[in-house]
C-alpha cells in the first residue's frame, strides 16, 4: 500500500436536481476524490477553505484517516458552486461559481507530502499543476484530470503540464475539446501524443474507456434504476481508480483495468444521494459486491 | 445450424453524411439484417420490392445463399427512405419517405418458411407483425424490433405483438419511449414485464446492453476511428446476434451474450462505409478478428 495525494479542491455546493436540492454541502474534487480513495490507501490532501468552513467536514475526511496537513484554512469564503441539472443527468449547468480564497489558492505542501509516490492532479489552473510538479520528488505515478476553462483558456499550460504526467483522466466532452477531435477514438489516441501513456475518459452513464498504446479497455456504469446527482461522480471514479493503483502498487495493465473497474464501482455510489452522503453510509463490503457485479456483467466465454 | 426467418423491409436508400453521399443505395432492415445473418447460418427473407428494384441488388443477397422465396415483386416503386447526418452521428434525419409497394406490403410465407425455428420481426406495422405469428409454426425464438412510429402510432397491437416474442432488440431512445420511463435500466425492466424474457437495447457508439431476469450483460461499440455512415446498424447487429443464436441453436445465458457480441461486430463493419458496402468485402476471418478484439477490451482479472 502506497501513500496517495491529491491537490484539487474543497468546496461548498449547492445543487438542484429533477429529484431534489441541497445548499451549501460539502463538495470540490479533492474531497470526492480523497474521500474514495480513502477505502484503498493513505490519502495526504493539499487544497484551501475559507474560515467558514464546517469543522465538522473536515472530521468525515479526519475520521478516513485522510491527511490534511496540507489543508490551508485561509481569511476569506470558501469556494462556492451551485449547479443543476434537468432529466438528462449527463450535463451540469453552473448557475453560480464563488471562488472565494481559491481564487489566491497557491498549493503548499508538507515536507512529508513531497515523497509521495502517487500524485493527483484535480481539476485545478494547470500552471498551479505544473507548480506541484516542481515540488515534489518524481512520484511512481502522476495523473490529472483538467476541464473546458483550461483547455480553452490555458492551452499552453496545460500541454506542459500533459508532457509531464503518466495518465489522465477526462470526461468525453473534454477529451473531444482537448484534442480538438469528435471522434472519441481518435481524440484518445490524440491525447497520448501528447505525453501520457494512459488516457481514461470519463462517459457518464455510459461508463469510462482507457486507452494505452494501441489497447482500449471498456467499462459500462453500473446499471442503476435511480440516479439521483451526478455531482462528484467523476472525482469519485479518480479517487477509486488512483486509490486502487496505489494500494496494489503495481502499475501493469491487469491492474489498470481493475483500478478502471474500482473507480466505476465508486462513482456508482456517489450518483446515488447528495454529497458524499452516500459514500459516508459505504461498507468496504458494498465495494466488493459492486466489483463482482462488474464482472458478472462484462463476461462472456468464447 | 438453424434455420432464420426474417420479415421486414428492403429498400433503396440516399444517404448524406459529413463524409459524403449515396444515392439509391441497397438498403432496409430486413436486407442488412439477412446479410449479417448469413455469415453464421441459413436465412429466409420475406420482403417486398417494386419492379424498379435492381437484379443486381438480389444477386447479392442469393450469392450469400439467403432463400428469397418469400421476397415478392409487385408493380410500382421499392420503398425508398432519404435521410442525413450531422457529425453527431447518433441520429438519423429522415429527409424523405416513400412508401411505393411497402404500404401495401402483406407478409406471404412459403409453405417451408412456416416451420422456420428463429424468427426475426424487424421494424414493421405491429399487425403485420402479429400477422406473420398467425402464420407460423411457432419458432423456438421469436424477436422483434421496433420504433417510434409503430410505438406512438400502433402501442395496442405492439403490446399484444411483446405479449408473444421472447426477445426485443430496440434502440435506447426507443426503448425509453416504449416503457415511458427515461432512466435506461427501469425502461428495460418495465419492458421485460410486457412479456419478452430479453431486451437487447442497441446504444449506437455506446454498444449495447441486455437485460434479462435481475441480470445485465454490456458490450460497449468496437472503437473505430472513422464511422461512416450508421445506416443499417441495428439491424446488421440483429443480424448478427440471431444469426450466432440460430447458428448455436442454444439459448442459455452464455449462448446470448456471445450473439450480442457478434451483433456487435457485425455492425461496427457496416458502419464504416455507405449501404451494404463493407459487408460486401467482409472475409470470416475478420469477424473472427473483431470478436477476438471485443474479448480482450472488455477483459479484466479478480
Amino acid at each position: 500500500m502506497a501513500e496517495l495525494l491529491v491537490v484539487g479542491s474543497v468546496a461548498l455546493d449547492s445543487i438542484r436536481t429533477p429529484f431534489g436540492e441541497a445548499a451549501d454541502v460539502l463538495g470540490g474534487s479533492a474531497t470526492y476524490f480523497a474521500y474514495a480513495a480513502s477505502f484503498f490507501t493513505q490519502v495526504r490532501l493539499v487544497a484551501v477553505v475559507g474560515a467558514d468552513f464546517p469543522g465538522s467536514h473536515l472530521d468525515l475526511l479526519a475520521r478516513r484517516r485522510v491527511d490534511l496537513a496540507g489543508l490551508q484554512v485561509s481569511s476569506g469564503e470558501t469556494f462556492r458552486w451551485a449547479g443543476e441539472y434537468g432529466y438528462d443527468l449527463n450535463e451540469a449547468k453552473t448557475v453560480d461559481t464563488r471562488l472565494g480564497v481559491f481564487a489566491d489558492f497557491r498549493p503548499a505542501l508538507p515536507s512529508h507530502f513531497r515523497t509521495t509516490p502517487f500524485l493527483f492532479l484535480a481539476n485545478i489552473d494547470p500552471e498551479l499543476q505544473l507548480d506541484v510538479l516542481r515540488k515534489v520528488e518524481r512520484p511512481k505515478l502522476i495523473a490529472l484530470d483538467t476541464m473546458n476553462f483550461w483547455i480553452q483558456g490555458k492551452r499552453e499550460a496545460l500541454q506542459r503540464v500533459l508532457a509531464e504526467v503518466d495518465a489522465v483522466v477526462i470526461n468525453d466532452t473534454e477529451a473531444r475539446m482537448l484534442a480538438q477531435e469528435p471522434n472519441l477514438i481518435k481524440a484518445a489516441r490524440a491525447i497520448l501524443g501528447y505525453g501520457p501513456k494512459t488516457v481514461v475518459v470519463k462517459r457518464g452513464e455510459y461508463g469510462a474507456l482507457m486507452a494505452t498504446d494501441g489497447r482500449f479497455f471498456f467499462a459500462p456504469a453500473f446499471p442503476l434504476e435511480s440516479v439521483f446527482d451526478p455531482t462528484g461522480a467523476g472525482d469519485t471514479f479518480a479517487g477509486g481508480f488512483m486509490g486502487c493503483l496505489a494500494r496494489a502498487g503495481t502499475m501493469d495493465e491487469a491492474s489498470f483495468r481493475r483500478a478502471i473497474v474500482y473507480g466505476s464501482v465508486m462513482a456508482s455510489f456517489t450518483v446515488e444521494d447528495f454529497s458524499l452522503s452516500r459514500l459516508l453510509r459505504l461498507e468496504a463490503s458494498e465495494i466488493e459486491e459492486r466489483y463482482r457485479g462488474f464482472r458478472e456483467m462484462m463476461h462472456f466465454e468464447h
